[in-house]
């Protein structure tokens, strides 16, 4: 069923967390290489600062590519396309940003996304990690998922005593300042 | 008669599902090839979601060319315009994205499509199928076409019983999670 | 006097049938080439319908150079201009479509149009011909601009008899379903 | 003082006729070649109709280029401008097309304009000329701003009655359909 | 103090003078060259008329390359960016024309501009200068920065009376018709 | 916690000054390089002012690349990318001038920039500093932010005094005319 985690762990997708009028929500962030000449192309009726939030997390990639173990030419060879399902829905935001880095790095390296980990987070140029909004939804929404680990920025921690206890003790809370951390965590084996 | 299923099976064209406010309809989706260079194109006056689900279904099949059987290099030379009829109506939505697909892949392997196939459900970039609406006016468009299969998405398995039992009878409703399934179902001879 | 029948056949020009709230009225399509890179260059007031089916006319005609006796790589050493006069009028929908279509293959191979033939009909990227309206007004049109033959989609066969008699009497009516029938009457020594 | 005929023929620009809510005027078209790859800029407050016309006359003068004496290749090592002074007036309609390619032609064939000559037409892709209005008021402003002789749309002929008999024996009206005409009157020697 | 006649003569800037609701100003129009590819850069919240009065500017000064002593292909090797202060003002209107041809053929030949001169005119792409407004508000503004030398089109001559006496005799007043006259004056040893 | 100095000096990075309805606030500057062709990419909410501001400061280091100790070339192996955490809070105007072009310029070379500098003022394609407003708040956003010194524009040295005493003796107020001065204060062993 659509909005389950997955079965196995997948290359080039990564649970994000959303946070709708109706509640939270997660989402996948999907991402392809096609052969072709570095062109970025985003779809899934985003809105400008979740485009600006892609943009950044890929341009951290790129220009971190040699430390992620990224052939550092790989725009030269291919096109780059971040899908966010469900294509009718209007997305925006920052806070997909960390999970958008993730599911390109996943996508550039071959290496899998730990499918019970969900995240959420605004990523910086240098690979910060700042403060989202909507942690007690969407928490509520990660549980319903099925996820077992939840990503948050280091300046939300405060927030974490708002989730009901009941979710909580069936989450683990792992809170981050930097991309570093979170590749720790989402991506096994990662040698950034 | 525009509108009713082809005499022949035909490479190139796939039939979607359509659901207006007047009710279902059949809508063909049309992609030709020419010498290019990897130009997408996209008429018929079509909506945003519409738009961004052609190139979702696009880069779908560029990041699978070899498995599908296709020059993995294929937009190095090629346009590819996807075009539907009938122009002056406006369309939208991420419904005929799986059909976007099929006409993609057997424009571009020369397989043709069963022309007595409908098909509808939104594509991710993976290749994931999602549930759409419009399940019963749809089933009613497709009999009165003269079609006899439709393929719906998995998660709509329980809006079938919602078709008029006289219909029911005369199609054959298969349903599925993945383009893999749709293209052993649409696509003679498929070798993904 | 412009908007008569031309006294010579020519090369790179059809004549379409137009739908006005003042009736019906021909509409020259003018198509030049120049020596350049493939560019489509629209002009003459065409709001977005006209000019998609404009494209789709475009891509049916690369789709099928070889058949159409058209070098394949024309759209590397030469730029593409449709224009329709009447510059300050604006003009819209699908019916020039086949027009477009023939005014092209013309330019391309060099073979001179019928003189006194007006046509309309959308085209699909398959190079079927779909049904349009005001085919009542538009024969008026022909008639009066000296036109002697209306090719006419198949789908339009039963809106003939809504012609005046006296209109009908001084026409050839020729309905058609494909762009091979179209080019069969509007060009001669066709060899599609 | 601007607005005046110029006391020289010169290359690369040509003297239109205007209609404004507060009367006729001239307008000098100005056409300048860079070294470039075939850019084409306009600028002048033009209007988008007035735009389309621009680029019609660039197609005509491109797809004529051999017969007009022009180098057939010029749009790979040029870019040319065409502006209309003045800067802040907005300016619109298909009207200034025969000047525009009068310009255009004289720039690349380095042939003067004769600068005692006015001129109004639209200008087709084949180079036709179509009718335009305000006649009577172009004549005024004409005549006001020194030239001598008016080329005129053959269609617009039966308006040279409405100028004013004192203005009409100051100017000469020559009357045209084609561009072959408008170039035969306006530049000198000219070879078409 | 910025608004201010620099002490030095300066390569690439050039004294315009503006006219706003709240009466004459100065405004430096700098330009500068980077290694690239002859792209034109426009900034400083300029209006559209003012952009189009920069392109004019940049033709001028393309065609007439060979003779203003700039290498003709200069373009290809360079961007050009042109940039007014203050970047929050929005600015607009075609009087600045002939001191961005200034401050632009500068910046090409490496010839310094006299900081005393201050100038306004429109630019046609043959190099006339036309007439502009607020001849008495500008020239209030330059006297307050401490400019020495008024350049005005020829147009603009009946205007100097309406400047107050006191500013006026502060003031040298040059009025000229041609581009030519313009260099002459606020570029030293130039050789147009 | 985001928002404050960091705690070592970085490469691509400088505390620029904000000013907004809530009060002062500082805001970081990243800028990071990737393999690319010399595009420059802004994201961040920037409004257009701010765009231009950005530019401008990228064509000042472009112009002065070997001056500044920049490989002339760096545009064609290189994309530039300047964001503005956080990325959902739009941000315009030109006071951060000249912090983007110190962040730019040590991405470019390698040097650090001074974590306890926080600095505002608009850039000028030469290398000027014009004044900017809301010192006063923006001094006490970075006294709060635990910045040390603070960079102005010479024409804002009247503004100081408005500074709360209190917070003017911890700080350090340096005010500047060039961005010469600038990159002596703000980047160690700079030899602009
Ligand atoms: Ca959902
Ligand atoms: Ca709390
Ligand atoms: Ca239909
Ligand atoms: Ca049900
Ligand atoms: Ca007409
Ligand atoms: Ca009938
Ligand atoms: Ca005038
Ligand atoms: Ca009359
Ligand atoms: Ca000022
Ligand atoms: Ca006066
Ligand atoms: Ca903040
Ligand atoms: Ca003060």
């Amino acid at each position: 069923r659509y909005g389950q985690a997955d079965t196995e762990d997948q290359v080039g997708v990564a649970n994000g967390l959303a946070y709708t009028t109706v509640g939270g929500d997660t989402l996948q962030i999907e991402v392809s290489l096609s052969p072709g000449k570095g062109k970025l192309i985003l779809t899934g009726k985003l809105g400008d600062v979740m485009k600006e939030s892609a943009q950044t997390a890929f341009s951290y990639v790129r220009s971190k590519a040699t430390e992620l173990g990224i052939e550092a030419n790989f725009h030269e060879h291919h096109d780059i396309h971040i899908h966010v399902p469900e294509g009718a829905v209007p997305k925006d935001g920052p806070s997909a940003g960390i999970t958008m880095a993730v599911a390109l790095i996943s996508a550039l390296t071959g290496r899998p996304v730990r499918r019970d980990v969900g995240m959420t987070g605004e990523i910086t140029l240098r690979g910060r990690v700042l403060p989202i909004g909507g942690v007690k939804e969407k928490s509520l929404g990660a549980h319903r998922a099925g996820l077992k680990t939840i990503i948050l920025p280091k300046d939300n921690e405060k927030d974490i005593d708002d989730v009901p206890k009941s979710i909580r003790e069936g989450l683990t809370f792992l809170t981050v300042s930097t991309m570093d951390e979170v590749l720790d965590i989402a991506i096994g084996g990662s040698n950034k």
